[in-house]
């Protein structure tokens, strides 16, 4: 007779050939499968073999490309038996990798299995279910390096731009050890809203369209700002519209030397989206924000610089390097500090003076408990630099 | 026998002739006539034609002279007949022309007229009856001209300047159709407050012209930030002390390169007024008001320029041509939306960034439906200059 | 028989000399001294002269090398006595000068006093008693001239600079006729915190020093911001750090061409102290105090001139003198007028437009009250400069 660990290994052996005659063999006519509540698809229980195959495994094998990595097979004292370990592929809708880790809770009647419990990771899932379209994100060293890749419509905001910038932040906001984000892009940072897809829009369907994609861009932009994570952005090219708003949104922000700037709404009889209307008027003053709202100034990256929109100015060659510079060196900085201060600036001018204080010295009160603040006082009393670890 | 249409033709011909016995020919002996509440001169009921005359008809014609011009004679089933129509002319005091519609009702007795309804737009009549003294105004193609004209007392604040500009900010207020405001002068623009008039004042009268001036005047501010269309200020010789709340006020400076400008209230021992401790920090920042309240820094047209307190600075000979090319090119642009932008901007610094991404959200819904972002948006699309009806 | 005044005038000698085999025979044997409640040392009752010597006397004299020099001796009807007059003299632990008024308030029997009740000015006892350490503190023509004085460590903050800033602070809003505070420093103005104390401190030790000093330290900006005389900071050297907050928290900053500016934070993991995140996103704007916030960017004196961070720049042998003329010329200027400029300025940036009108109105009905602003309009019309007050 087969132990329960042989059996289980016959099981992932057949669901992986999809030999749904063995599968069926290894089963309890009583079976009963639960799948994970949070999984894309498939999700809930099954009772029987059938259902479990046509409504949960098939399902799963037509989105994604992937099956479970068992690390270890633990048996329980009351003859259940625990394996864990991941899931490894992708999805199958834009190949966006899976890597999930699971554990399989199995028990057993008359040798064959009679339950199936599945517990696994389904944020991964779910972000391998529904690929970026628009963009590219890689985290690496604790840097997430997000790419704006439609330079063929200069990386115009549509709804597949406000959708995967949505997703986008909140991956981001999932990440633990996340210690820096950059923005860049391949072709123009972004042009600004869609306009040949917006244009032909009737009033009713247009009005519609512009609530969903400024109301996720809203969302998108308000989970940025509450990340611990500091943000750098690259700006190639321009910046337009709604668009500038996460030139704004950024703490710091590197434009190539042939960079333009421009709001657009004048022209367009729009109002103003993507939070620019806070931001522009903290970052440039109240005239210069009129400047680019009524008379739909166009600015140069030189003029963007003098008047405190941007950072630096590099040559166009050079920024997604100098950005990636400071990225980098950002990532090694003490990232609850960094979170501390982009809670305080964050809140500032809404804030009286009193109340202001009274934040600083709670930010404080938290700080002096992280070791980074230990590290960087006593680095700086032996004059070396600090290795900071985001704690 | 007359019709009752030849009757009243011969009442309006008696009363432009200020013949008063034919007037009492023509009405009953029990006439009751009724004028509108909002006449500012003649309000009310009248018993009788002796009284009508005297305390309706002849004051009007003391303060005005303008007349009924009737268009339309609709007689009802009832007997009774409604004269449509408008008042024509100008008020005797300044002035100021007339323009109102009007409707009369009259009903009639033994073929006499035994009573009159009037009804008209008195607002036009209390604009006519009390004249801006101390500035004209004139509405041309949206756009309203304002020009401050006291070149000789250097258009310095008194009690007559802040009457007007309370009672202009409230006609600017009425106006439909009203797209741009353009604010300019002859002489300086202004040299603030009127110190010749101000100084030998008793203290306890100082205090109470202070304080009506400066309640007007913060009210008709108030007024001038809450219209739709967008104001632009031309600014000739100088701007200084609560005046400048006026350039401050504005979404568009322009001003002459020879311009200058000051607070004042430290050499007189003021604080401030002309929403200038609102407007100052947020155009050039927390030092620099500082250095104009406390040190009464006088800034040349150049630094203005540079601090941001001004759009742009232009020869002395041009900046009220350039000021009106850009009026109208604001007035030829989506009222709206500018409107939206004002009340965007207005409100963003004390505002929390959630709470103007949600105010942003809301201004997108109400002009989604309006037909400029329509054809804006098409413009766009057909690469051709858009035609915006402020609608 | 001595009369009382002789009885008292004798006390006071034999005080005076330590005699106290004269003090116990001029004392009834039930002899009761109450001495004020807020003094420093003795406060209290003392029954008996032996109490009233080892308790009162004997440690004030150990604390003071003060004592009291009668002005008027009043004889009461009821045949007590009141005694008018000065203690001067001053602290024993840091020289610091005492100069206090006092009553004192002697009752009689059998020749002897039976009674002394003691009120002065405890606070001016207070002041002598601890001294300022860090600092000095010297009031002239109505400017309160404070100098940082431990060039040897830079003027770094440590627990003694923060509870001097606190006492300082204090005193300053105890002060009337105070029109202008000048704060300088010998060496550097400051280097911001000191973490040759700071960081060999274990973490909980360190937490609650650090929530200590910058907990005084804010309490004490509060109180800077809240006098009515403004503030003239001289930079000398550099300004790093919390103490970056004392540069902004003046009203005028006048700063040696060859100072720099760097806040620090981001290379010891630190937040914010010192009120930096309120006053810098009002001064530089939101983008310049990122780049000094996370990027730690050094500023030249220069570049903080052309930012908005100082008001003035001049060579570095000059900045006292600069400082100390602007000083002199604000204390001559009209202090109530300075007052309600620096409320309606540091409440301006989270005050909407309309509450910041009525704010403006509101300071002059007060303002117009004062005999400054008569002063000032007069002077105005009679070309002639004017004589203000600080009333």
């Amino acid at each position: 007779m087969s132990s329960p660990e042989d059996v289980v290994r016959r099981l992932y052996d057949a669901l992986a050939a999809g030999d749904t005659a063995t599968i069926g063999a290894l089963l309890h006519p009583e079976f009963e499968g639960v799948l994970a509540d949070g999984m894309p698809v498939g999700a809930g229980e099954h009772a029987g073999a059938d259902a479990m195959w046509a409504d949960g495994w098939k399902q799963i094998g037509r989105a994604f490309a992937a099956g479970p990595k068992p690390a270890e097979f633990a048996p329980l004292t009351d003859g259940r038996l625990l394996v864990t370990g991941r899931y490894t592929g992708h999805g199958r809708r834009g190949g966006e990798p899976l890597d999930a880790a699971f554990t399989h809770l199995f028990s057993f009647r008359d040798g064959r299995i009679f339950r199936l419990e599945q517990v696994t990771d389904t944020a991964r899932w779910r972000d391998a279910a529904s690929p970026l379209r628009t963009m590219t994100l890689e985290i690496t060293d604790g840097v997430a390096t997000v790419t704006l890749n439609r330079p063929e419509v200069g990386n115009a905001f549509d709804v597949a731009m406000t959708d995967d910038i949505l997703a986008l932040s909140t991956r981001l906001s999932r990440e633990s050890d996340l210690r820096c984000v950059l923005l860049r892009s391949k072709g123009p940072f972004t042009v600004g809203g869609n306009l040949d897809f917006l244009g032909p829009q009737g009033q009713d369907e247009r009005a519609a369209t512009l609530h969903r994609m400024i109301g996720d861009y809203h969302m998108a932009l308000e989970r940025l700002a509450s990340l611990e994570a500091p943000l750098v952005a690259a700006i190639s090219g321009s910046a337009g519209g709604g668009g500038l708003g996460l030139v704004c949104a950024a703490d710091v922000a590197i434009a190539a030397d042939d960079a333009a700037f421009a709001l657009g709404y004048a022209a367009l009889g729009m109002t103003s989206d993507g939070g620019n209307s806070w931001y522009l008027p903290r970052l440039i003053g109240l005239r210069r924000t009129q400047q680019l709202y009524l008379l739909n100034h166009r600015l140069s990256a030189a003029e963007a610089l003098e008047w405190g929109l941007l950072t630096a100015v590099v040559p166009a060659a050079e920024v997604d390097a100098e950005a990636a510079r400071i990225a980098a060196k950002l990532a090694a900085g003490p990232t609850r500090a960094f979170a501390g201060m982009r809670r305080l600036l964050r809140d500032s001018f809404d804030t009286s003076l009193r109340d202001q204080l009274a934040a600083e010295l709670r930010e404080v009160d938290e700080i002096a408990r992280t070791s980074d603040l230990g590290e960087g006082m006593s680095a700086f009393a032996a004059r070396r630099r600090p290795d900071f670890r985001g704690r």
